[in-house]
């Protein structure tokens, strides 16, 4: 019969016992569990609650335990339920009955809450960094092929030809209001629960503001049940990384399209990419993929805990066992993939010349020859209809732009002159020269302020 | 052929026109886009690229067009597709050729980024002023019901005993975290994204801070791509809802527990319940139920866009018309839910007696049993085995803590003494005097607190 | 008052009676709920619990309550809550005092569950039939171009040539599973609730078999608590026509990767694409874009039934109102993209000279290559690496398999013979000769079968 | 450099090649790979493609590797990346040169593809076999209950008294669904994906049909591109436990409501159970709260593997790889909830009294005094009405309806008479006596066809 099931007449069923267990996971919190558990002890000793000697005894017991488990020298058994009580029964078998007193004033429910505050704290910190390399990457690659120019899609179309760089910092931004998430999640998580106890609060009078110093958190939680209750610090981690993931996974889109023999925009670093069991030729963008792929983890777990909170009644209840593994999973994903990702982009080959070829192909000047129109005085949206019509007979020629003749342009509107044939990728680019334009002078721009939020 | 067909040799089909229209539900931006539309013919006109009598001449057609919209003369067409090109078409109408000038530097693609920026704002800001007054509502009921003490539960089971007013502070917490989020949300709105044209940005010098000014946006978009390719605004304000309605359905559920025939601890007014169209004698908490379940669309709605966007190449795609109507049904589903929640808290009527008689069932004053002999030298771990022992016996000898005699007592401890009989509610209560517990006086602070964030 | 709020002193709150109103919603129910409550009418009658007369006077009053509301000129009213009330009370009003009977052994809680079902049938026939409308334009499109080469993909990356016929059969298969899974659905939902009463059963001999029969079910409930707390046969439809929608996003993708300038592989019809407001030469594939949009909502429609009816107790609640809005989403959303996807795939115009051009670039053939070294005796596993040696050296030498001299084969492997040039895109299909695979044989074999399936 | 690397000039990224690498989770399979694995060599050496010798040689190899992992001395390599290179880079250390020739006519797609189809046919059926004993175990505890009334809920208010036996079946009719789900899902699963190689089939003359039959499938797949691209069997198993789960979570729901001290209905067995770390008499129905809770992590992995399919062009994407984890984890947790719910419910004690008590106590048979009067002559809406009237009356007065005078009831009626005190919670049960009531008649009945179902 184990410690906590002293009012029961019967053990559990091994199947249940299984079922229950949290310890195949939870060991992960060992780390946080004892840093907690030793800064409680001083708070139970700077009391007075314990005796200093008790707690020196305690804290002596508690780290050569976390040297066990860092040397792979402890036993986890899941009898013991938890990573708490797993720590608590060795506590016992290492210095005996003085152990009995770490769990004055402390339940599971609050040690958890913990346990996961400071797991959840670096988990954002951590991320918010790699977040940064993903950006800098993105930075150094715009810079190093700042004159490549590629076709802008719409719908997957030729839309306006715009600057390799400019379409990067379009991730660099995405990458930014990410990193602002995870900063507001982080100060939400930046709260000390302990000295909730089970629910209620606790009876003895430790020091809350001690235990926060002690553990690096800014504020206390202002209400026990609340504390012990809330998982919003797991939610919002998770509905922040889904949105990461979402941006990494049209990312990793590109980056699939463009490695296509048909695209030949780009090429992925042998070393980020896989050969076939079968198919001699092939080299396959695998990193990309899997980014792509692991989105759907990502989203599965938001909405697994999500689920899992959805008319909860207060306070603690068994249920929230379950915000442990979907959440772990998340921060190794993203983590991850934010790494793989920033060694791609690090090594990817862009096939420039290849990229320019396909922008001047096609009618991407339309636009522009509506602009030109609209400058000599007719109203874009009749502009827009004439270079409409111009493109169709363009088509049933056969011919590009550059293949009219001037009396050709002339028959759709008398105000095209010579001068329509300086319309050109070059001065398409230069003509969209307004903050956030693709512009070149604008993109420079943007590279120099990219980089200094990046030192922020 | 509709104006933007002109390349095209045949009509939509009746079936896709159908399925491509986003009339039926952007309609509701028309505002917004009039608005903007206002804005843009101020900045062309600004920037000498169409008249100032022009621009007047554009304005006044649109002005006349809101007004036909709210009287609801307007005759919303399918075959225009969307809000814009059905104001569009009518501005043709109106004012003729002029009307053609307004598109000049202006792209359905920023411009629905603008419309639903300038709803998104206004939501997230209703949102806020409505998680307020639920918050005021609660903090009403808890003043009002300062003396009732019911069972705190864990698993839901008895756990201790806790003042209700600091059970509903517990969701005052969870509302406030709530309320910064949207805060959040807004700010990382509050960007401007006209002047991003398709996608590239545009060719005429307009003054895209004093668009941002003209409109009530605090900063412009850094990058044209990402402005119109963006939708985190929407991902961030529905994972933010989510977390909400979960908080909702948690206090649903209490709701639904406690005003069920075996709690009996509240009763939802009559003006927030129904009957039953075959049992006479039903009187059943709907608006708590329905907001429970409320949660489900809203969950789904995040998960839909969150789908949509993954792995969705950049710039603009069709893809994004599907962005509008889970959006809106989140706004409208959760400020209807805050709102009879709200109600539903300020009319509810709480059985004091009853929950104060189920408090004091069973054996809830255990921990504090516990407390008692780790006051007097006993190891808590010790103390909590010594009354699991205690109270198994007393279930088995069907007596409550205060049917047991002293002896009884005694058999478990030697040091329990005559003054184990002054544990009580009320001295369970007051001994969780730290901040965040639940004693009366850390309340009544917790109270004062709660009623000043209020006024932030 | 409403009439079932006769124990109440209040009449509801304006906004929550706005929250809990199910009819802007259910009133499409109309036709199914008229139509079970003539049934009932008549199942009273039989069973003598009312006159025929009273039957026949009942059943002609729901008859004209269903031409009024045909013919538009009924008025709803959110204030009677839902389509039952509202029915019944306009019978109250058109025939009196003897509406007051239709209710006997009639629950608002079976009727519902009545309605519902009659609905999903109908929605399960009807997705079946169009699934098989666009197997069927895929078969057609198969055979018109039977002779359609194009490279088959992993990865993205060009793998082994396939006909295009082929490729559009996978499709083929995925529907036929959707349609296999649908019919599973329709049995499951083939069960008549009525008789259930609240959630008991009745007390009246009413015959349920009769009542079966005259609404076309096989079968009826089992079990009265389950027969109105299920809603199994909503979340099982959404579950299909989700995995549906996945299929048809994953086509949709194709179809907009296959549009694009680079693979140039498609030509969407005219009458199935839309042009842009700004860029006059855009064709853009918007009903793909759309398809695949909208796989976020029927996902999303399908998470929000499960999480509603998550943790929910039996047997009714009002939570359950909840599963109409999402349920004919799915519904309506299914059914139009099927529609569009079949027009779109019949005018979709293939341009089987750059899909040919495609499959020969590269080293699609290399398989092939390793294929024909391990018939002339070498391990599949060296053979592999035989050629992926080989493919390095051509790409090194910028040459195609087919400018490689026979020298320069040998270099790698002295198997290499003249007969070695007799590998081609053709020779490559013929030779995958196996049920399934793609040679041109087996594909009109498989096309054969395909349409003996949609005769089933 | 790894034998599928050979046409690449670098290594993989260690970040990548760990970020990539699946054998930690696929070495789950090596059962199926190694049976798959066997079978092909055989259907090479019947249609003499590799020699009689060489395939027992590659078979005695192959087994042997199998003995080595069961023995836990396989190393498995994350270099290799998955299970299917591990056991071929051993079978080369272990038969040299012969075991090349293994994948010939054989590729990594459709042995995975064969792999997950073997584990998913024995997913289904031990499911299809846990459900059985769960319904089984259900069906002994009705049985064994028989005479036990409880109150029927709606809305969680007492509705109508129902006997727990024919709630309990309420629960085995929703299994019973399940059980057809997931037989359905067998069928679809069980189709034998060998044979379509990399994506379009293989070129050598394999006997599909053999290797069907070798491998215990029904049937053989139709299409080479879809047999490589599809994952139905897995998210249809994973959309059938997600159905599977939500029934679970309304029954677990239950039996927590129905533990606390306000219900008091039942009492979870001390093996099912656990205590508290700081309250020492708390008893918590943990499994039932990890079944609840376990809801959203089965949810959760079937919105990630639909969002990882999402817009997935054909054939193979590495983006497949994410189907496994999420999958195993769902069969996992789908089968021990399974387990531990059927020795729940097989351990339950029942409180007959309380529930009764329960069950008689407020308005309960009100529906069954407005019957009365109907049967007496009255419209039921009129005699609902009265009865509604009567109930707010017998409230005021704080009486039951056993407490009311006949006079008293006779100012709502005339009607009512002496023969209104016959109505009792048994009367009540035995009116509900149609199929599906219930009524004892009725649920012993229900009872004899269940057990039937189960033995088929």
């Amino acid at each position: 019969m184990e410690p906590l099931r002293s009012r029961f007449q019967k053990d559990a069923d091994k199947g249940a016992e299984a079922y229950a267990a949290s310890i195949p996971f939870d060991q992960r919190l060992y780390e946080e569990d004892i840093k907690g558990s030793i800064a409680h002890a001083r708070a139970l000793a700077k009391a007075g609650i314990i005796s200093e000697k008790d707690a020196e005894f305690i804290i002596m017991g508690l780290s050569s335990i976390r040297e066990e488990i860092e040397r792979g020298q402890f036993q986890f058994k899941p009898k013991l339920e938890d990573i708490h009580m797993n720590i608590e029964a060795r506590l016992f078998e290492k210095i005996g009955y003085v152990a009995g007193k770490l769990h004055t004033a402390h339940s599971r429910n609050d040690q958890i809450a913990l346990d996961l505050r400071l797991f959840a704290k670096e988990a954002n910190s951590e991320t918010i960094a790699r977040l940064k390399e993903l950006q800098r990457a993105l930075l150094d690659s715009a810079e190093g092929n700042l004159d490549v120019i590629i076709p802008g899609y719409t719908h997957l179309q030729h839309a306006q030809p715009v600057l390799l760089a400019h379409h990067l910092l379009a991730y660099f931004q995405m990458l930014e209001r990410d990193v602002a998430r995870f900063r507001g999640c982080l100060e939400r998580t930046d709260v000390l629960p302990l000295g909730s106890g089970a629910l209620a609060g606790v009876s003895y009078p430790i020091d809350r503001s001690f235990l926060a110093e002690e553990l690096g958190f800014s504020r206390i939680s202002q209400n026990s049940i609340d504390a012990v209750s809330d998982r919003d610090f797991i939610v919002e981690y998770q509905a922040a990384a889904a949105m990461t993931m979402m941006h990494l996974s049209r990312f990793a889109e590109e980056i699939i399209l463009w490695s296509s023999s048909e695209f030949g925009f780009v090429e992925v670093d042998d070393a980020y990419a896989t050969g076939s069991s079968i198919m001699p030729q092939k080299k396959n963008p695998d990193v990309a993929e899997l980014a792509r792929g692991k989105t759907g983890r990502v989203y599965g777990n938001l909405m697994g805990i999500l689920t899992t909170l959805k008319a909860l009644p207060l306070s603690y209840n068994r249920d929230l066992q379950e915000d442990k593994e979907g959440f772990f999973d998340t921060v190794d994903t993203l983590l991850s993939t934010l790494d793989v990702c920033a060694g791609m982009v690090r090594t990817l080959r862009v096939h420039g010349e290849r990229t320019r070829e396909a922008a001047a192909e096609g009618y991407i000047l339309a636009t522009d020859i509506a602009d030109y129109l609209v400058k000599k005085g007719i109203p874009f949206r009749q502009a827009h209809t004439i270079v409409a019509e111009l493109v169709r007979y363009a088509m049933d020629q056969g011919k590009t732009f550059g293949q009219l003749s001037l009396d050709e342009y002339q028959r759709f509107s008398p105000l095209f002159d010579q001068d329509v044939r300086s319309i050109t990728l070059e001065s398409s680019l230069a003509a969209r020269n307004l903050p956030g334009g693709t512009a070149p002078e604008q993109v420079e721009q943007a590279l120099r302020m990219a980089r200094r939020l990046l030192d922020v």
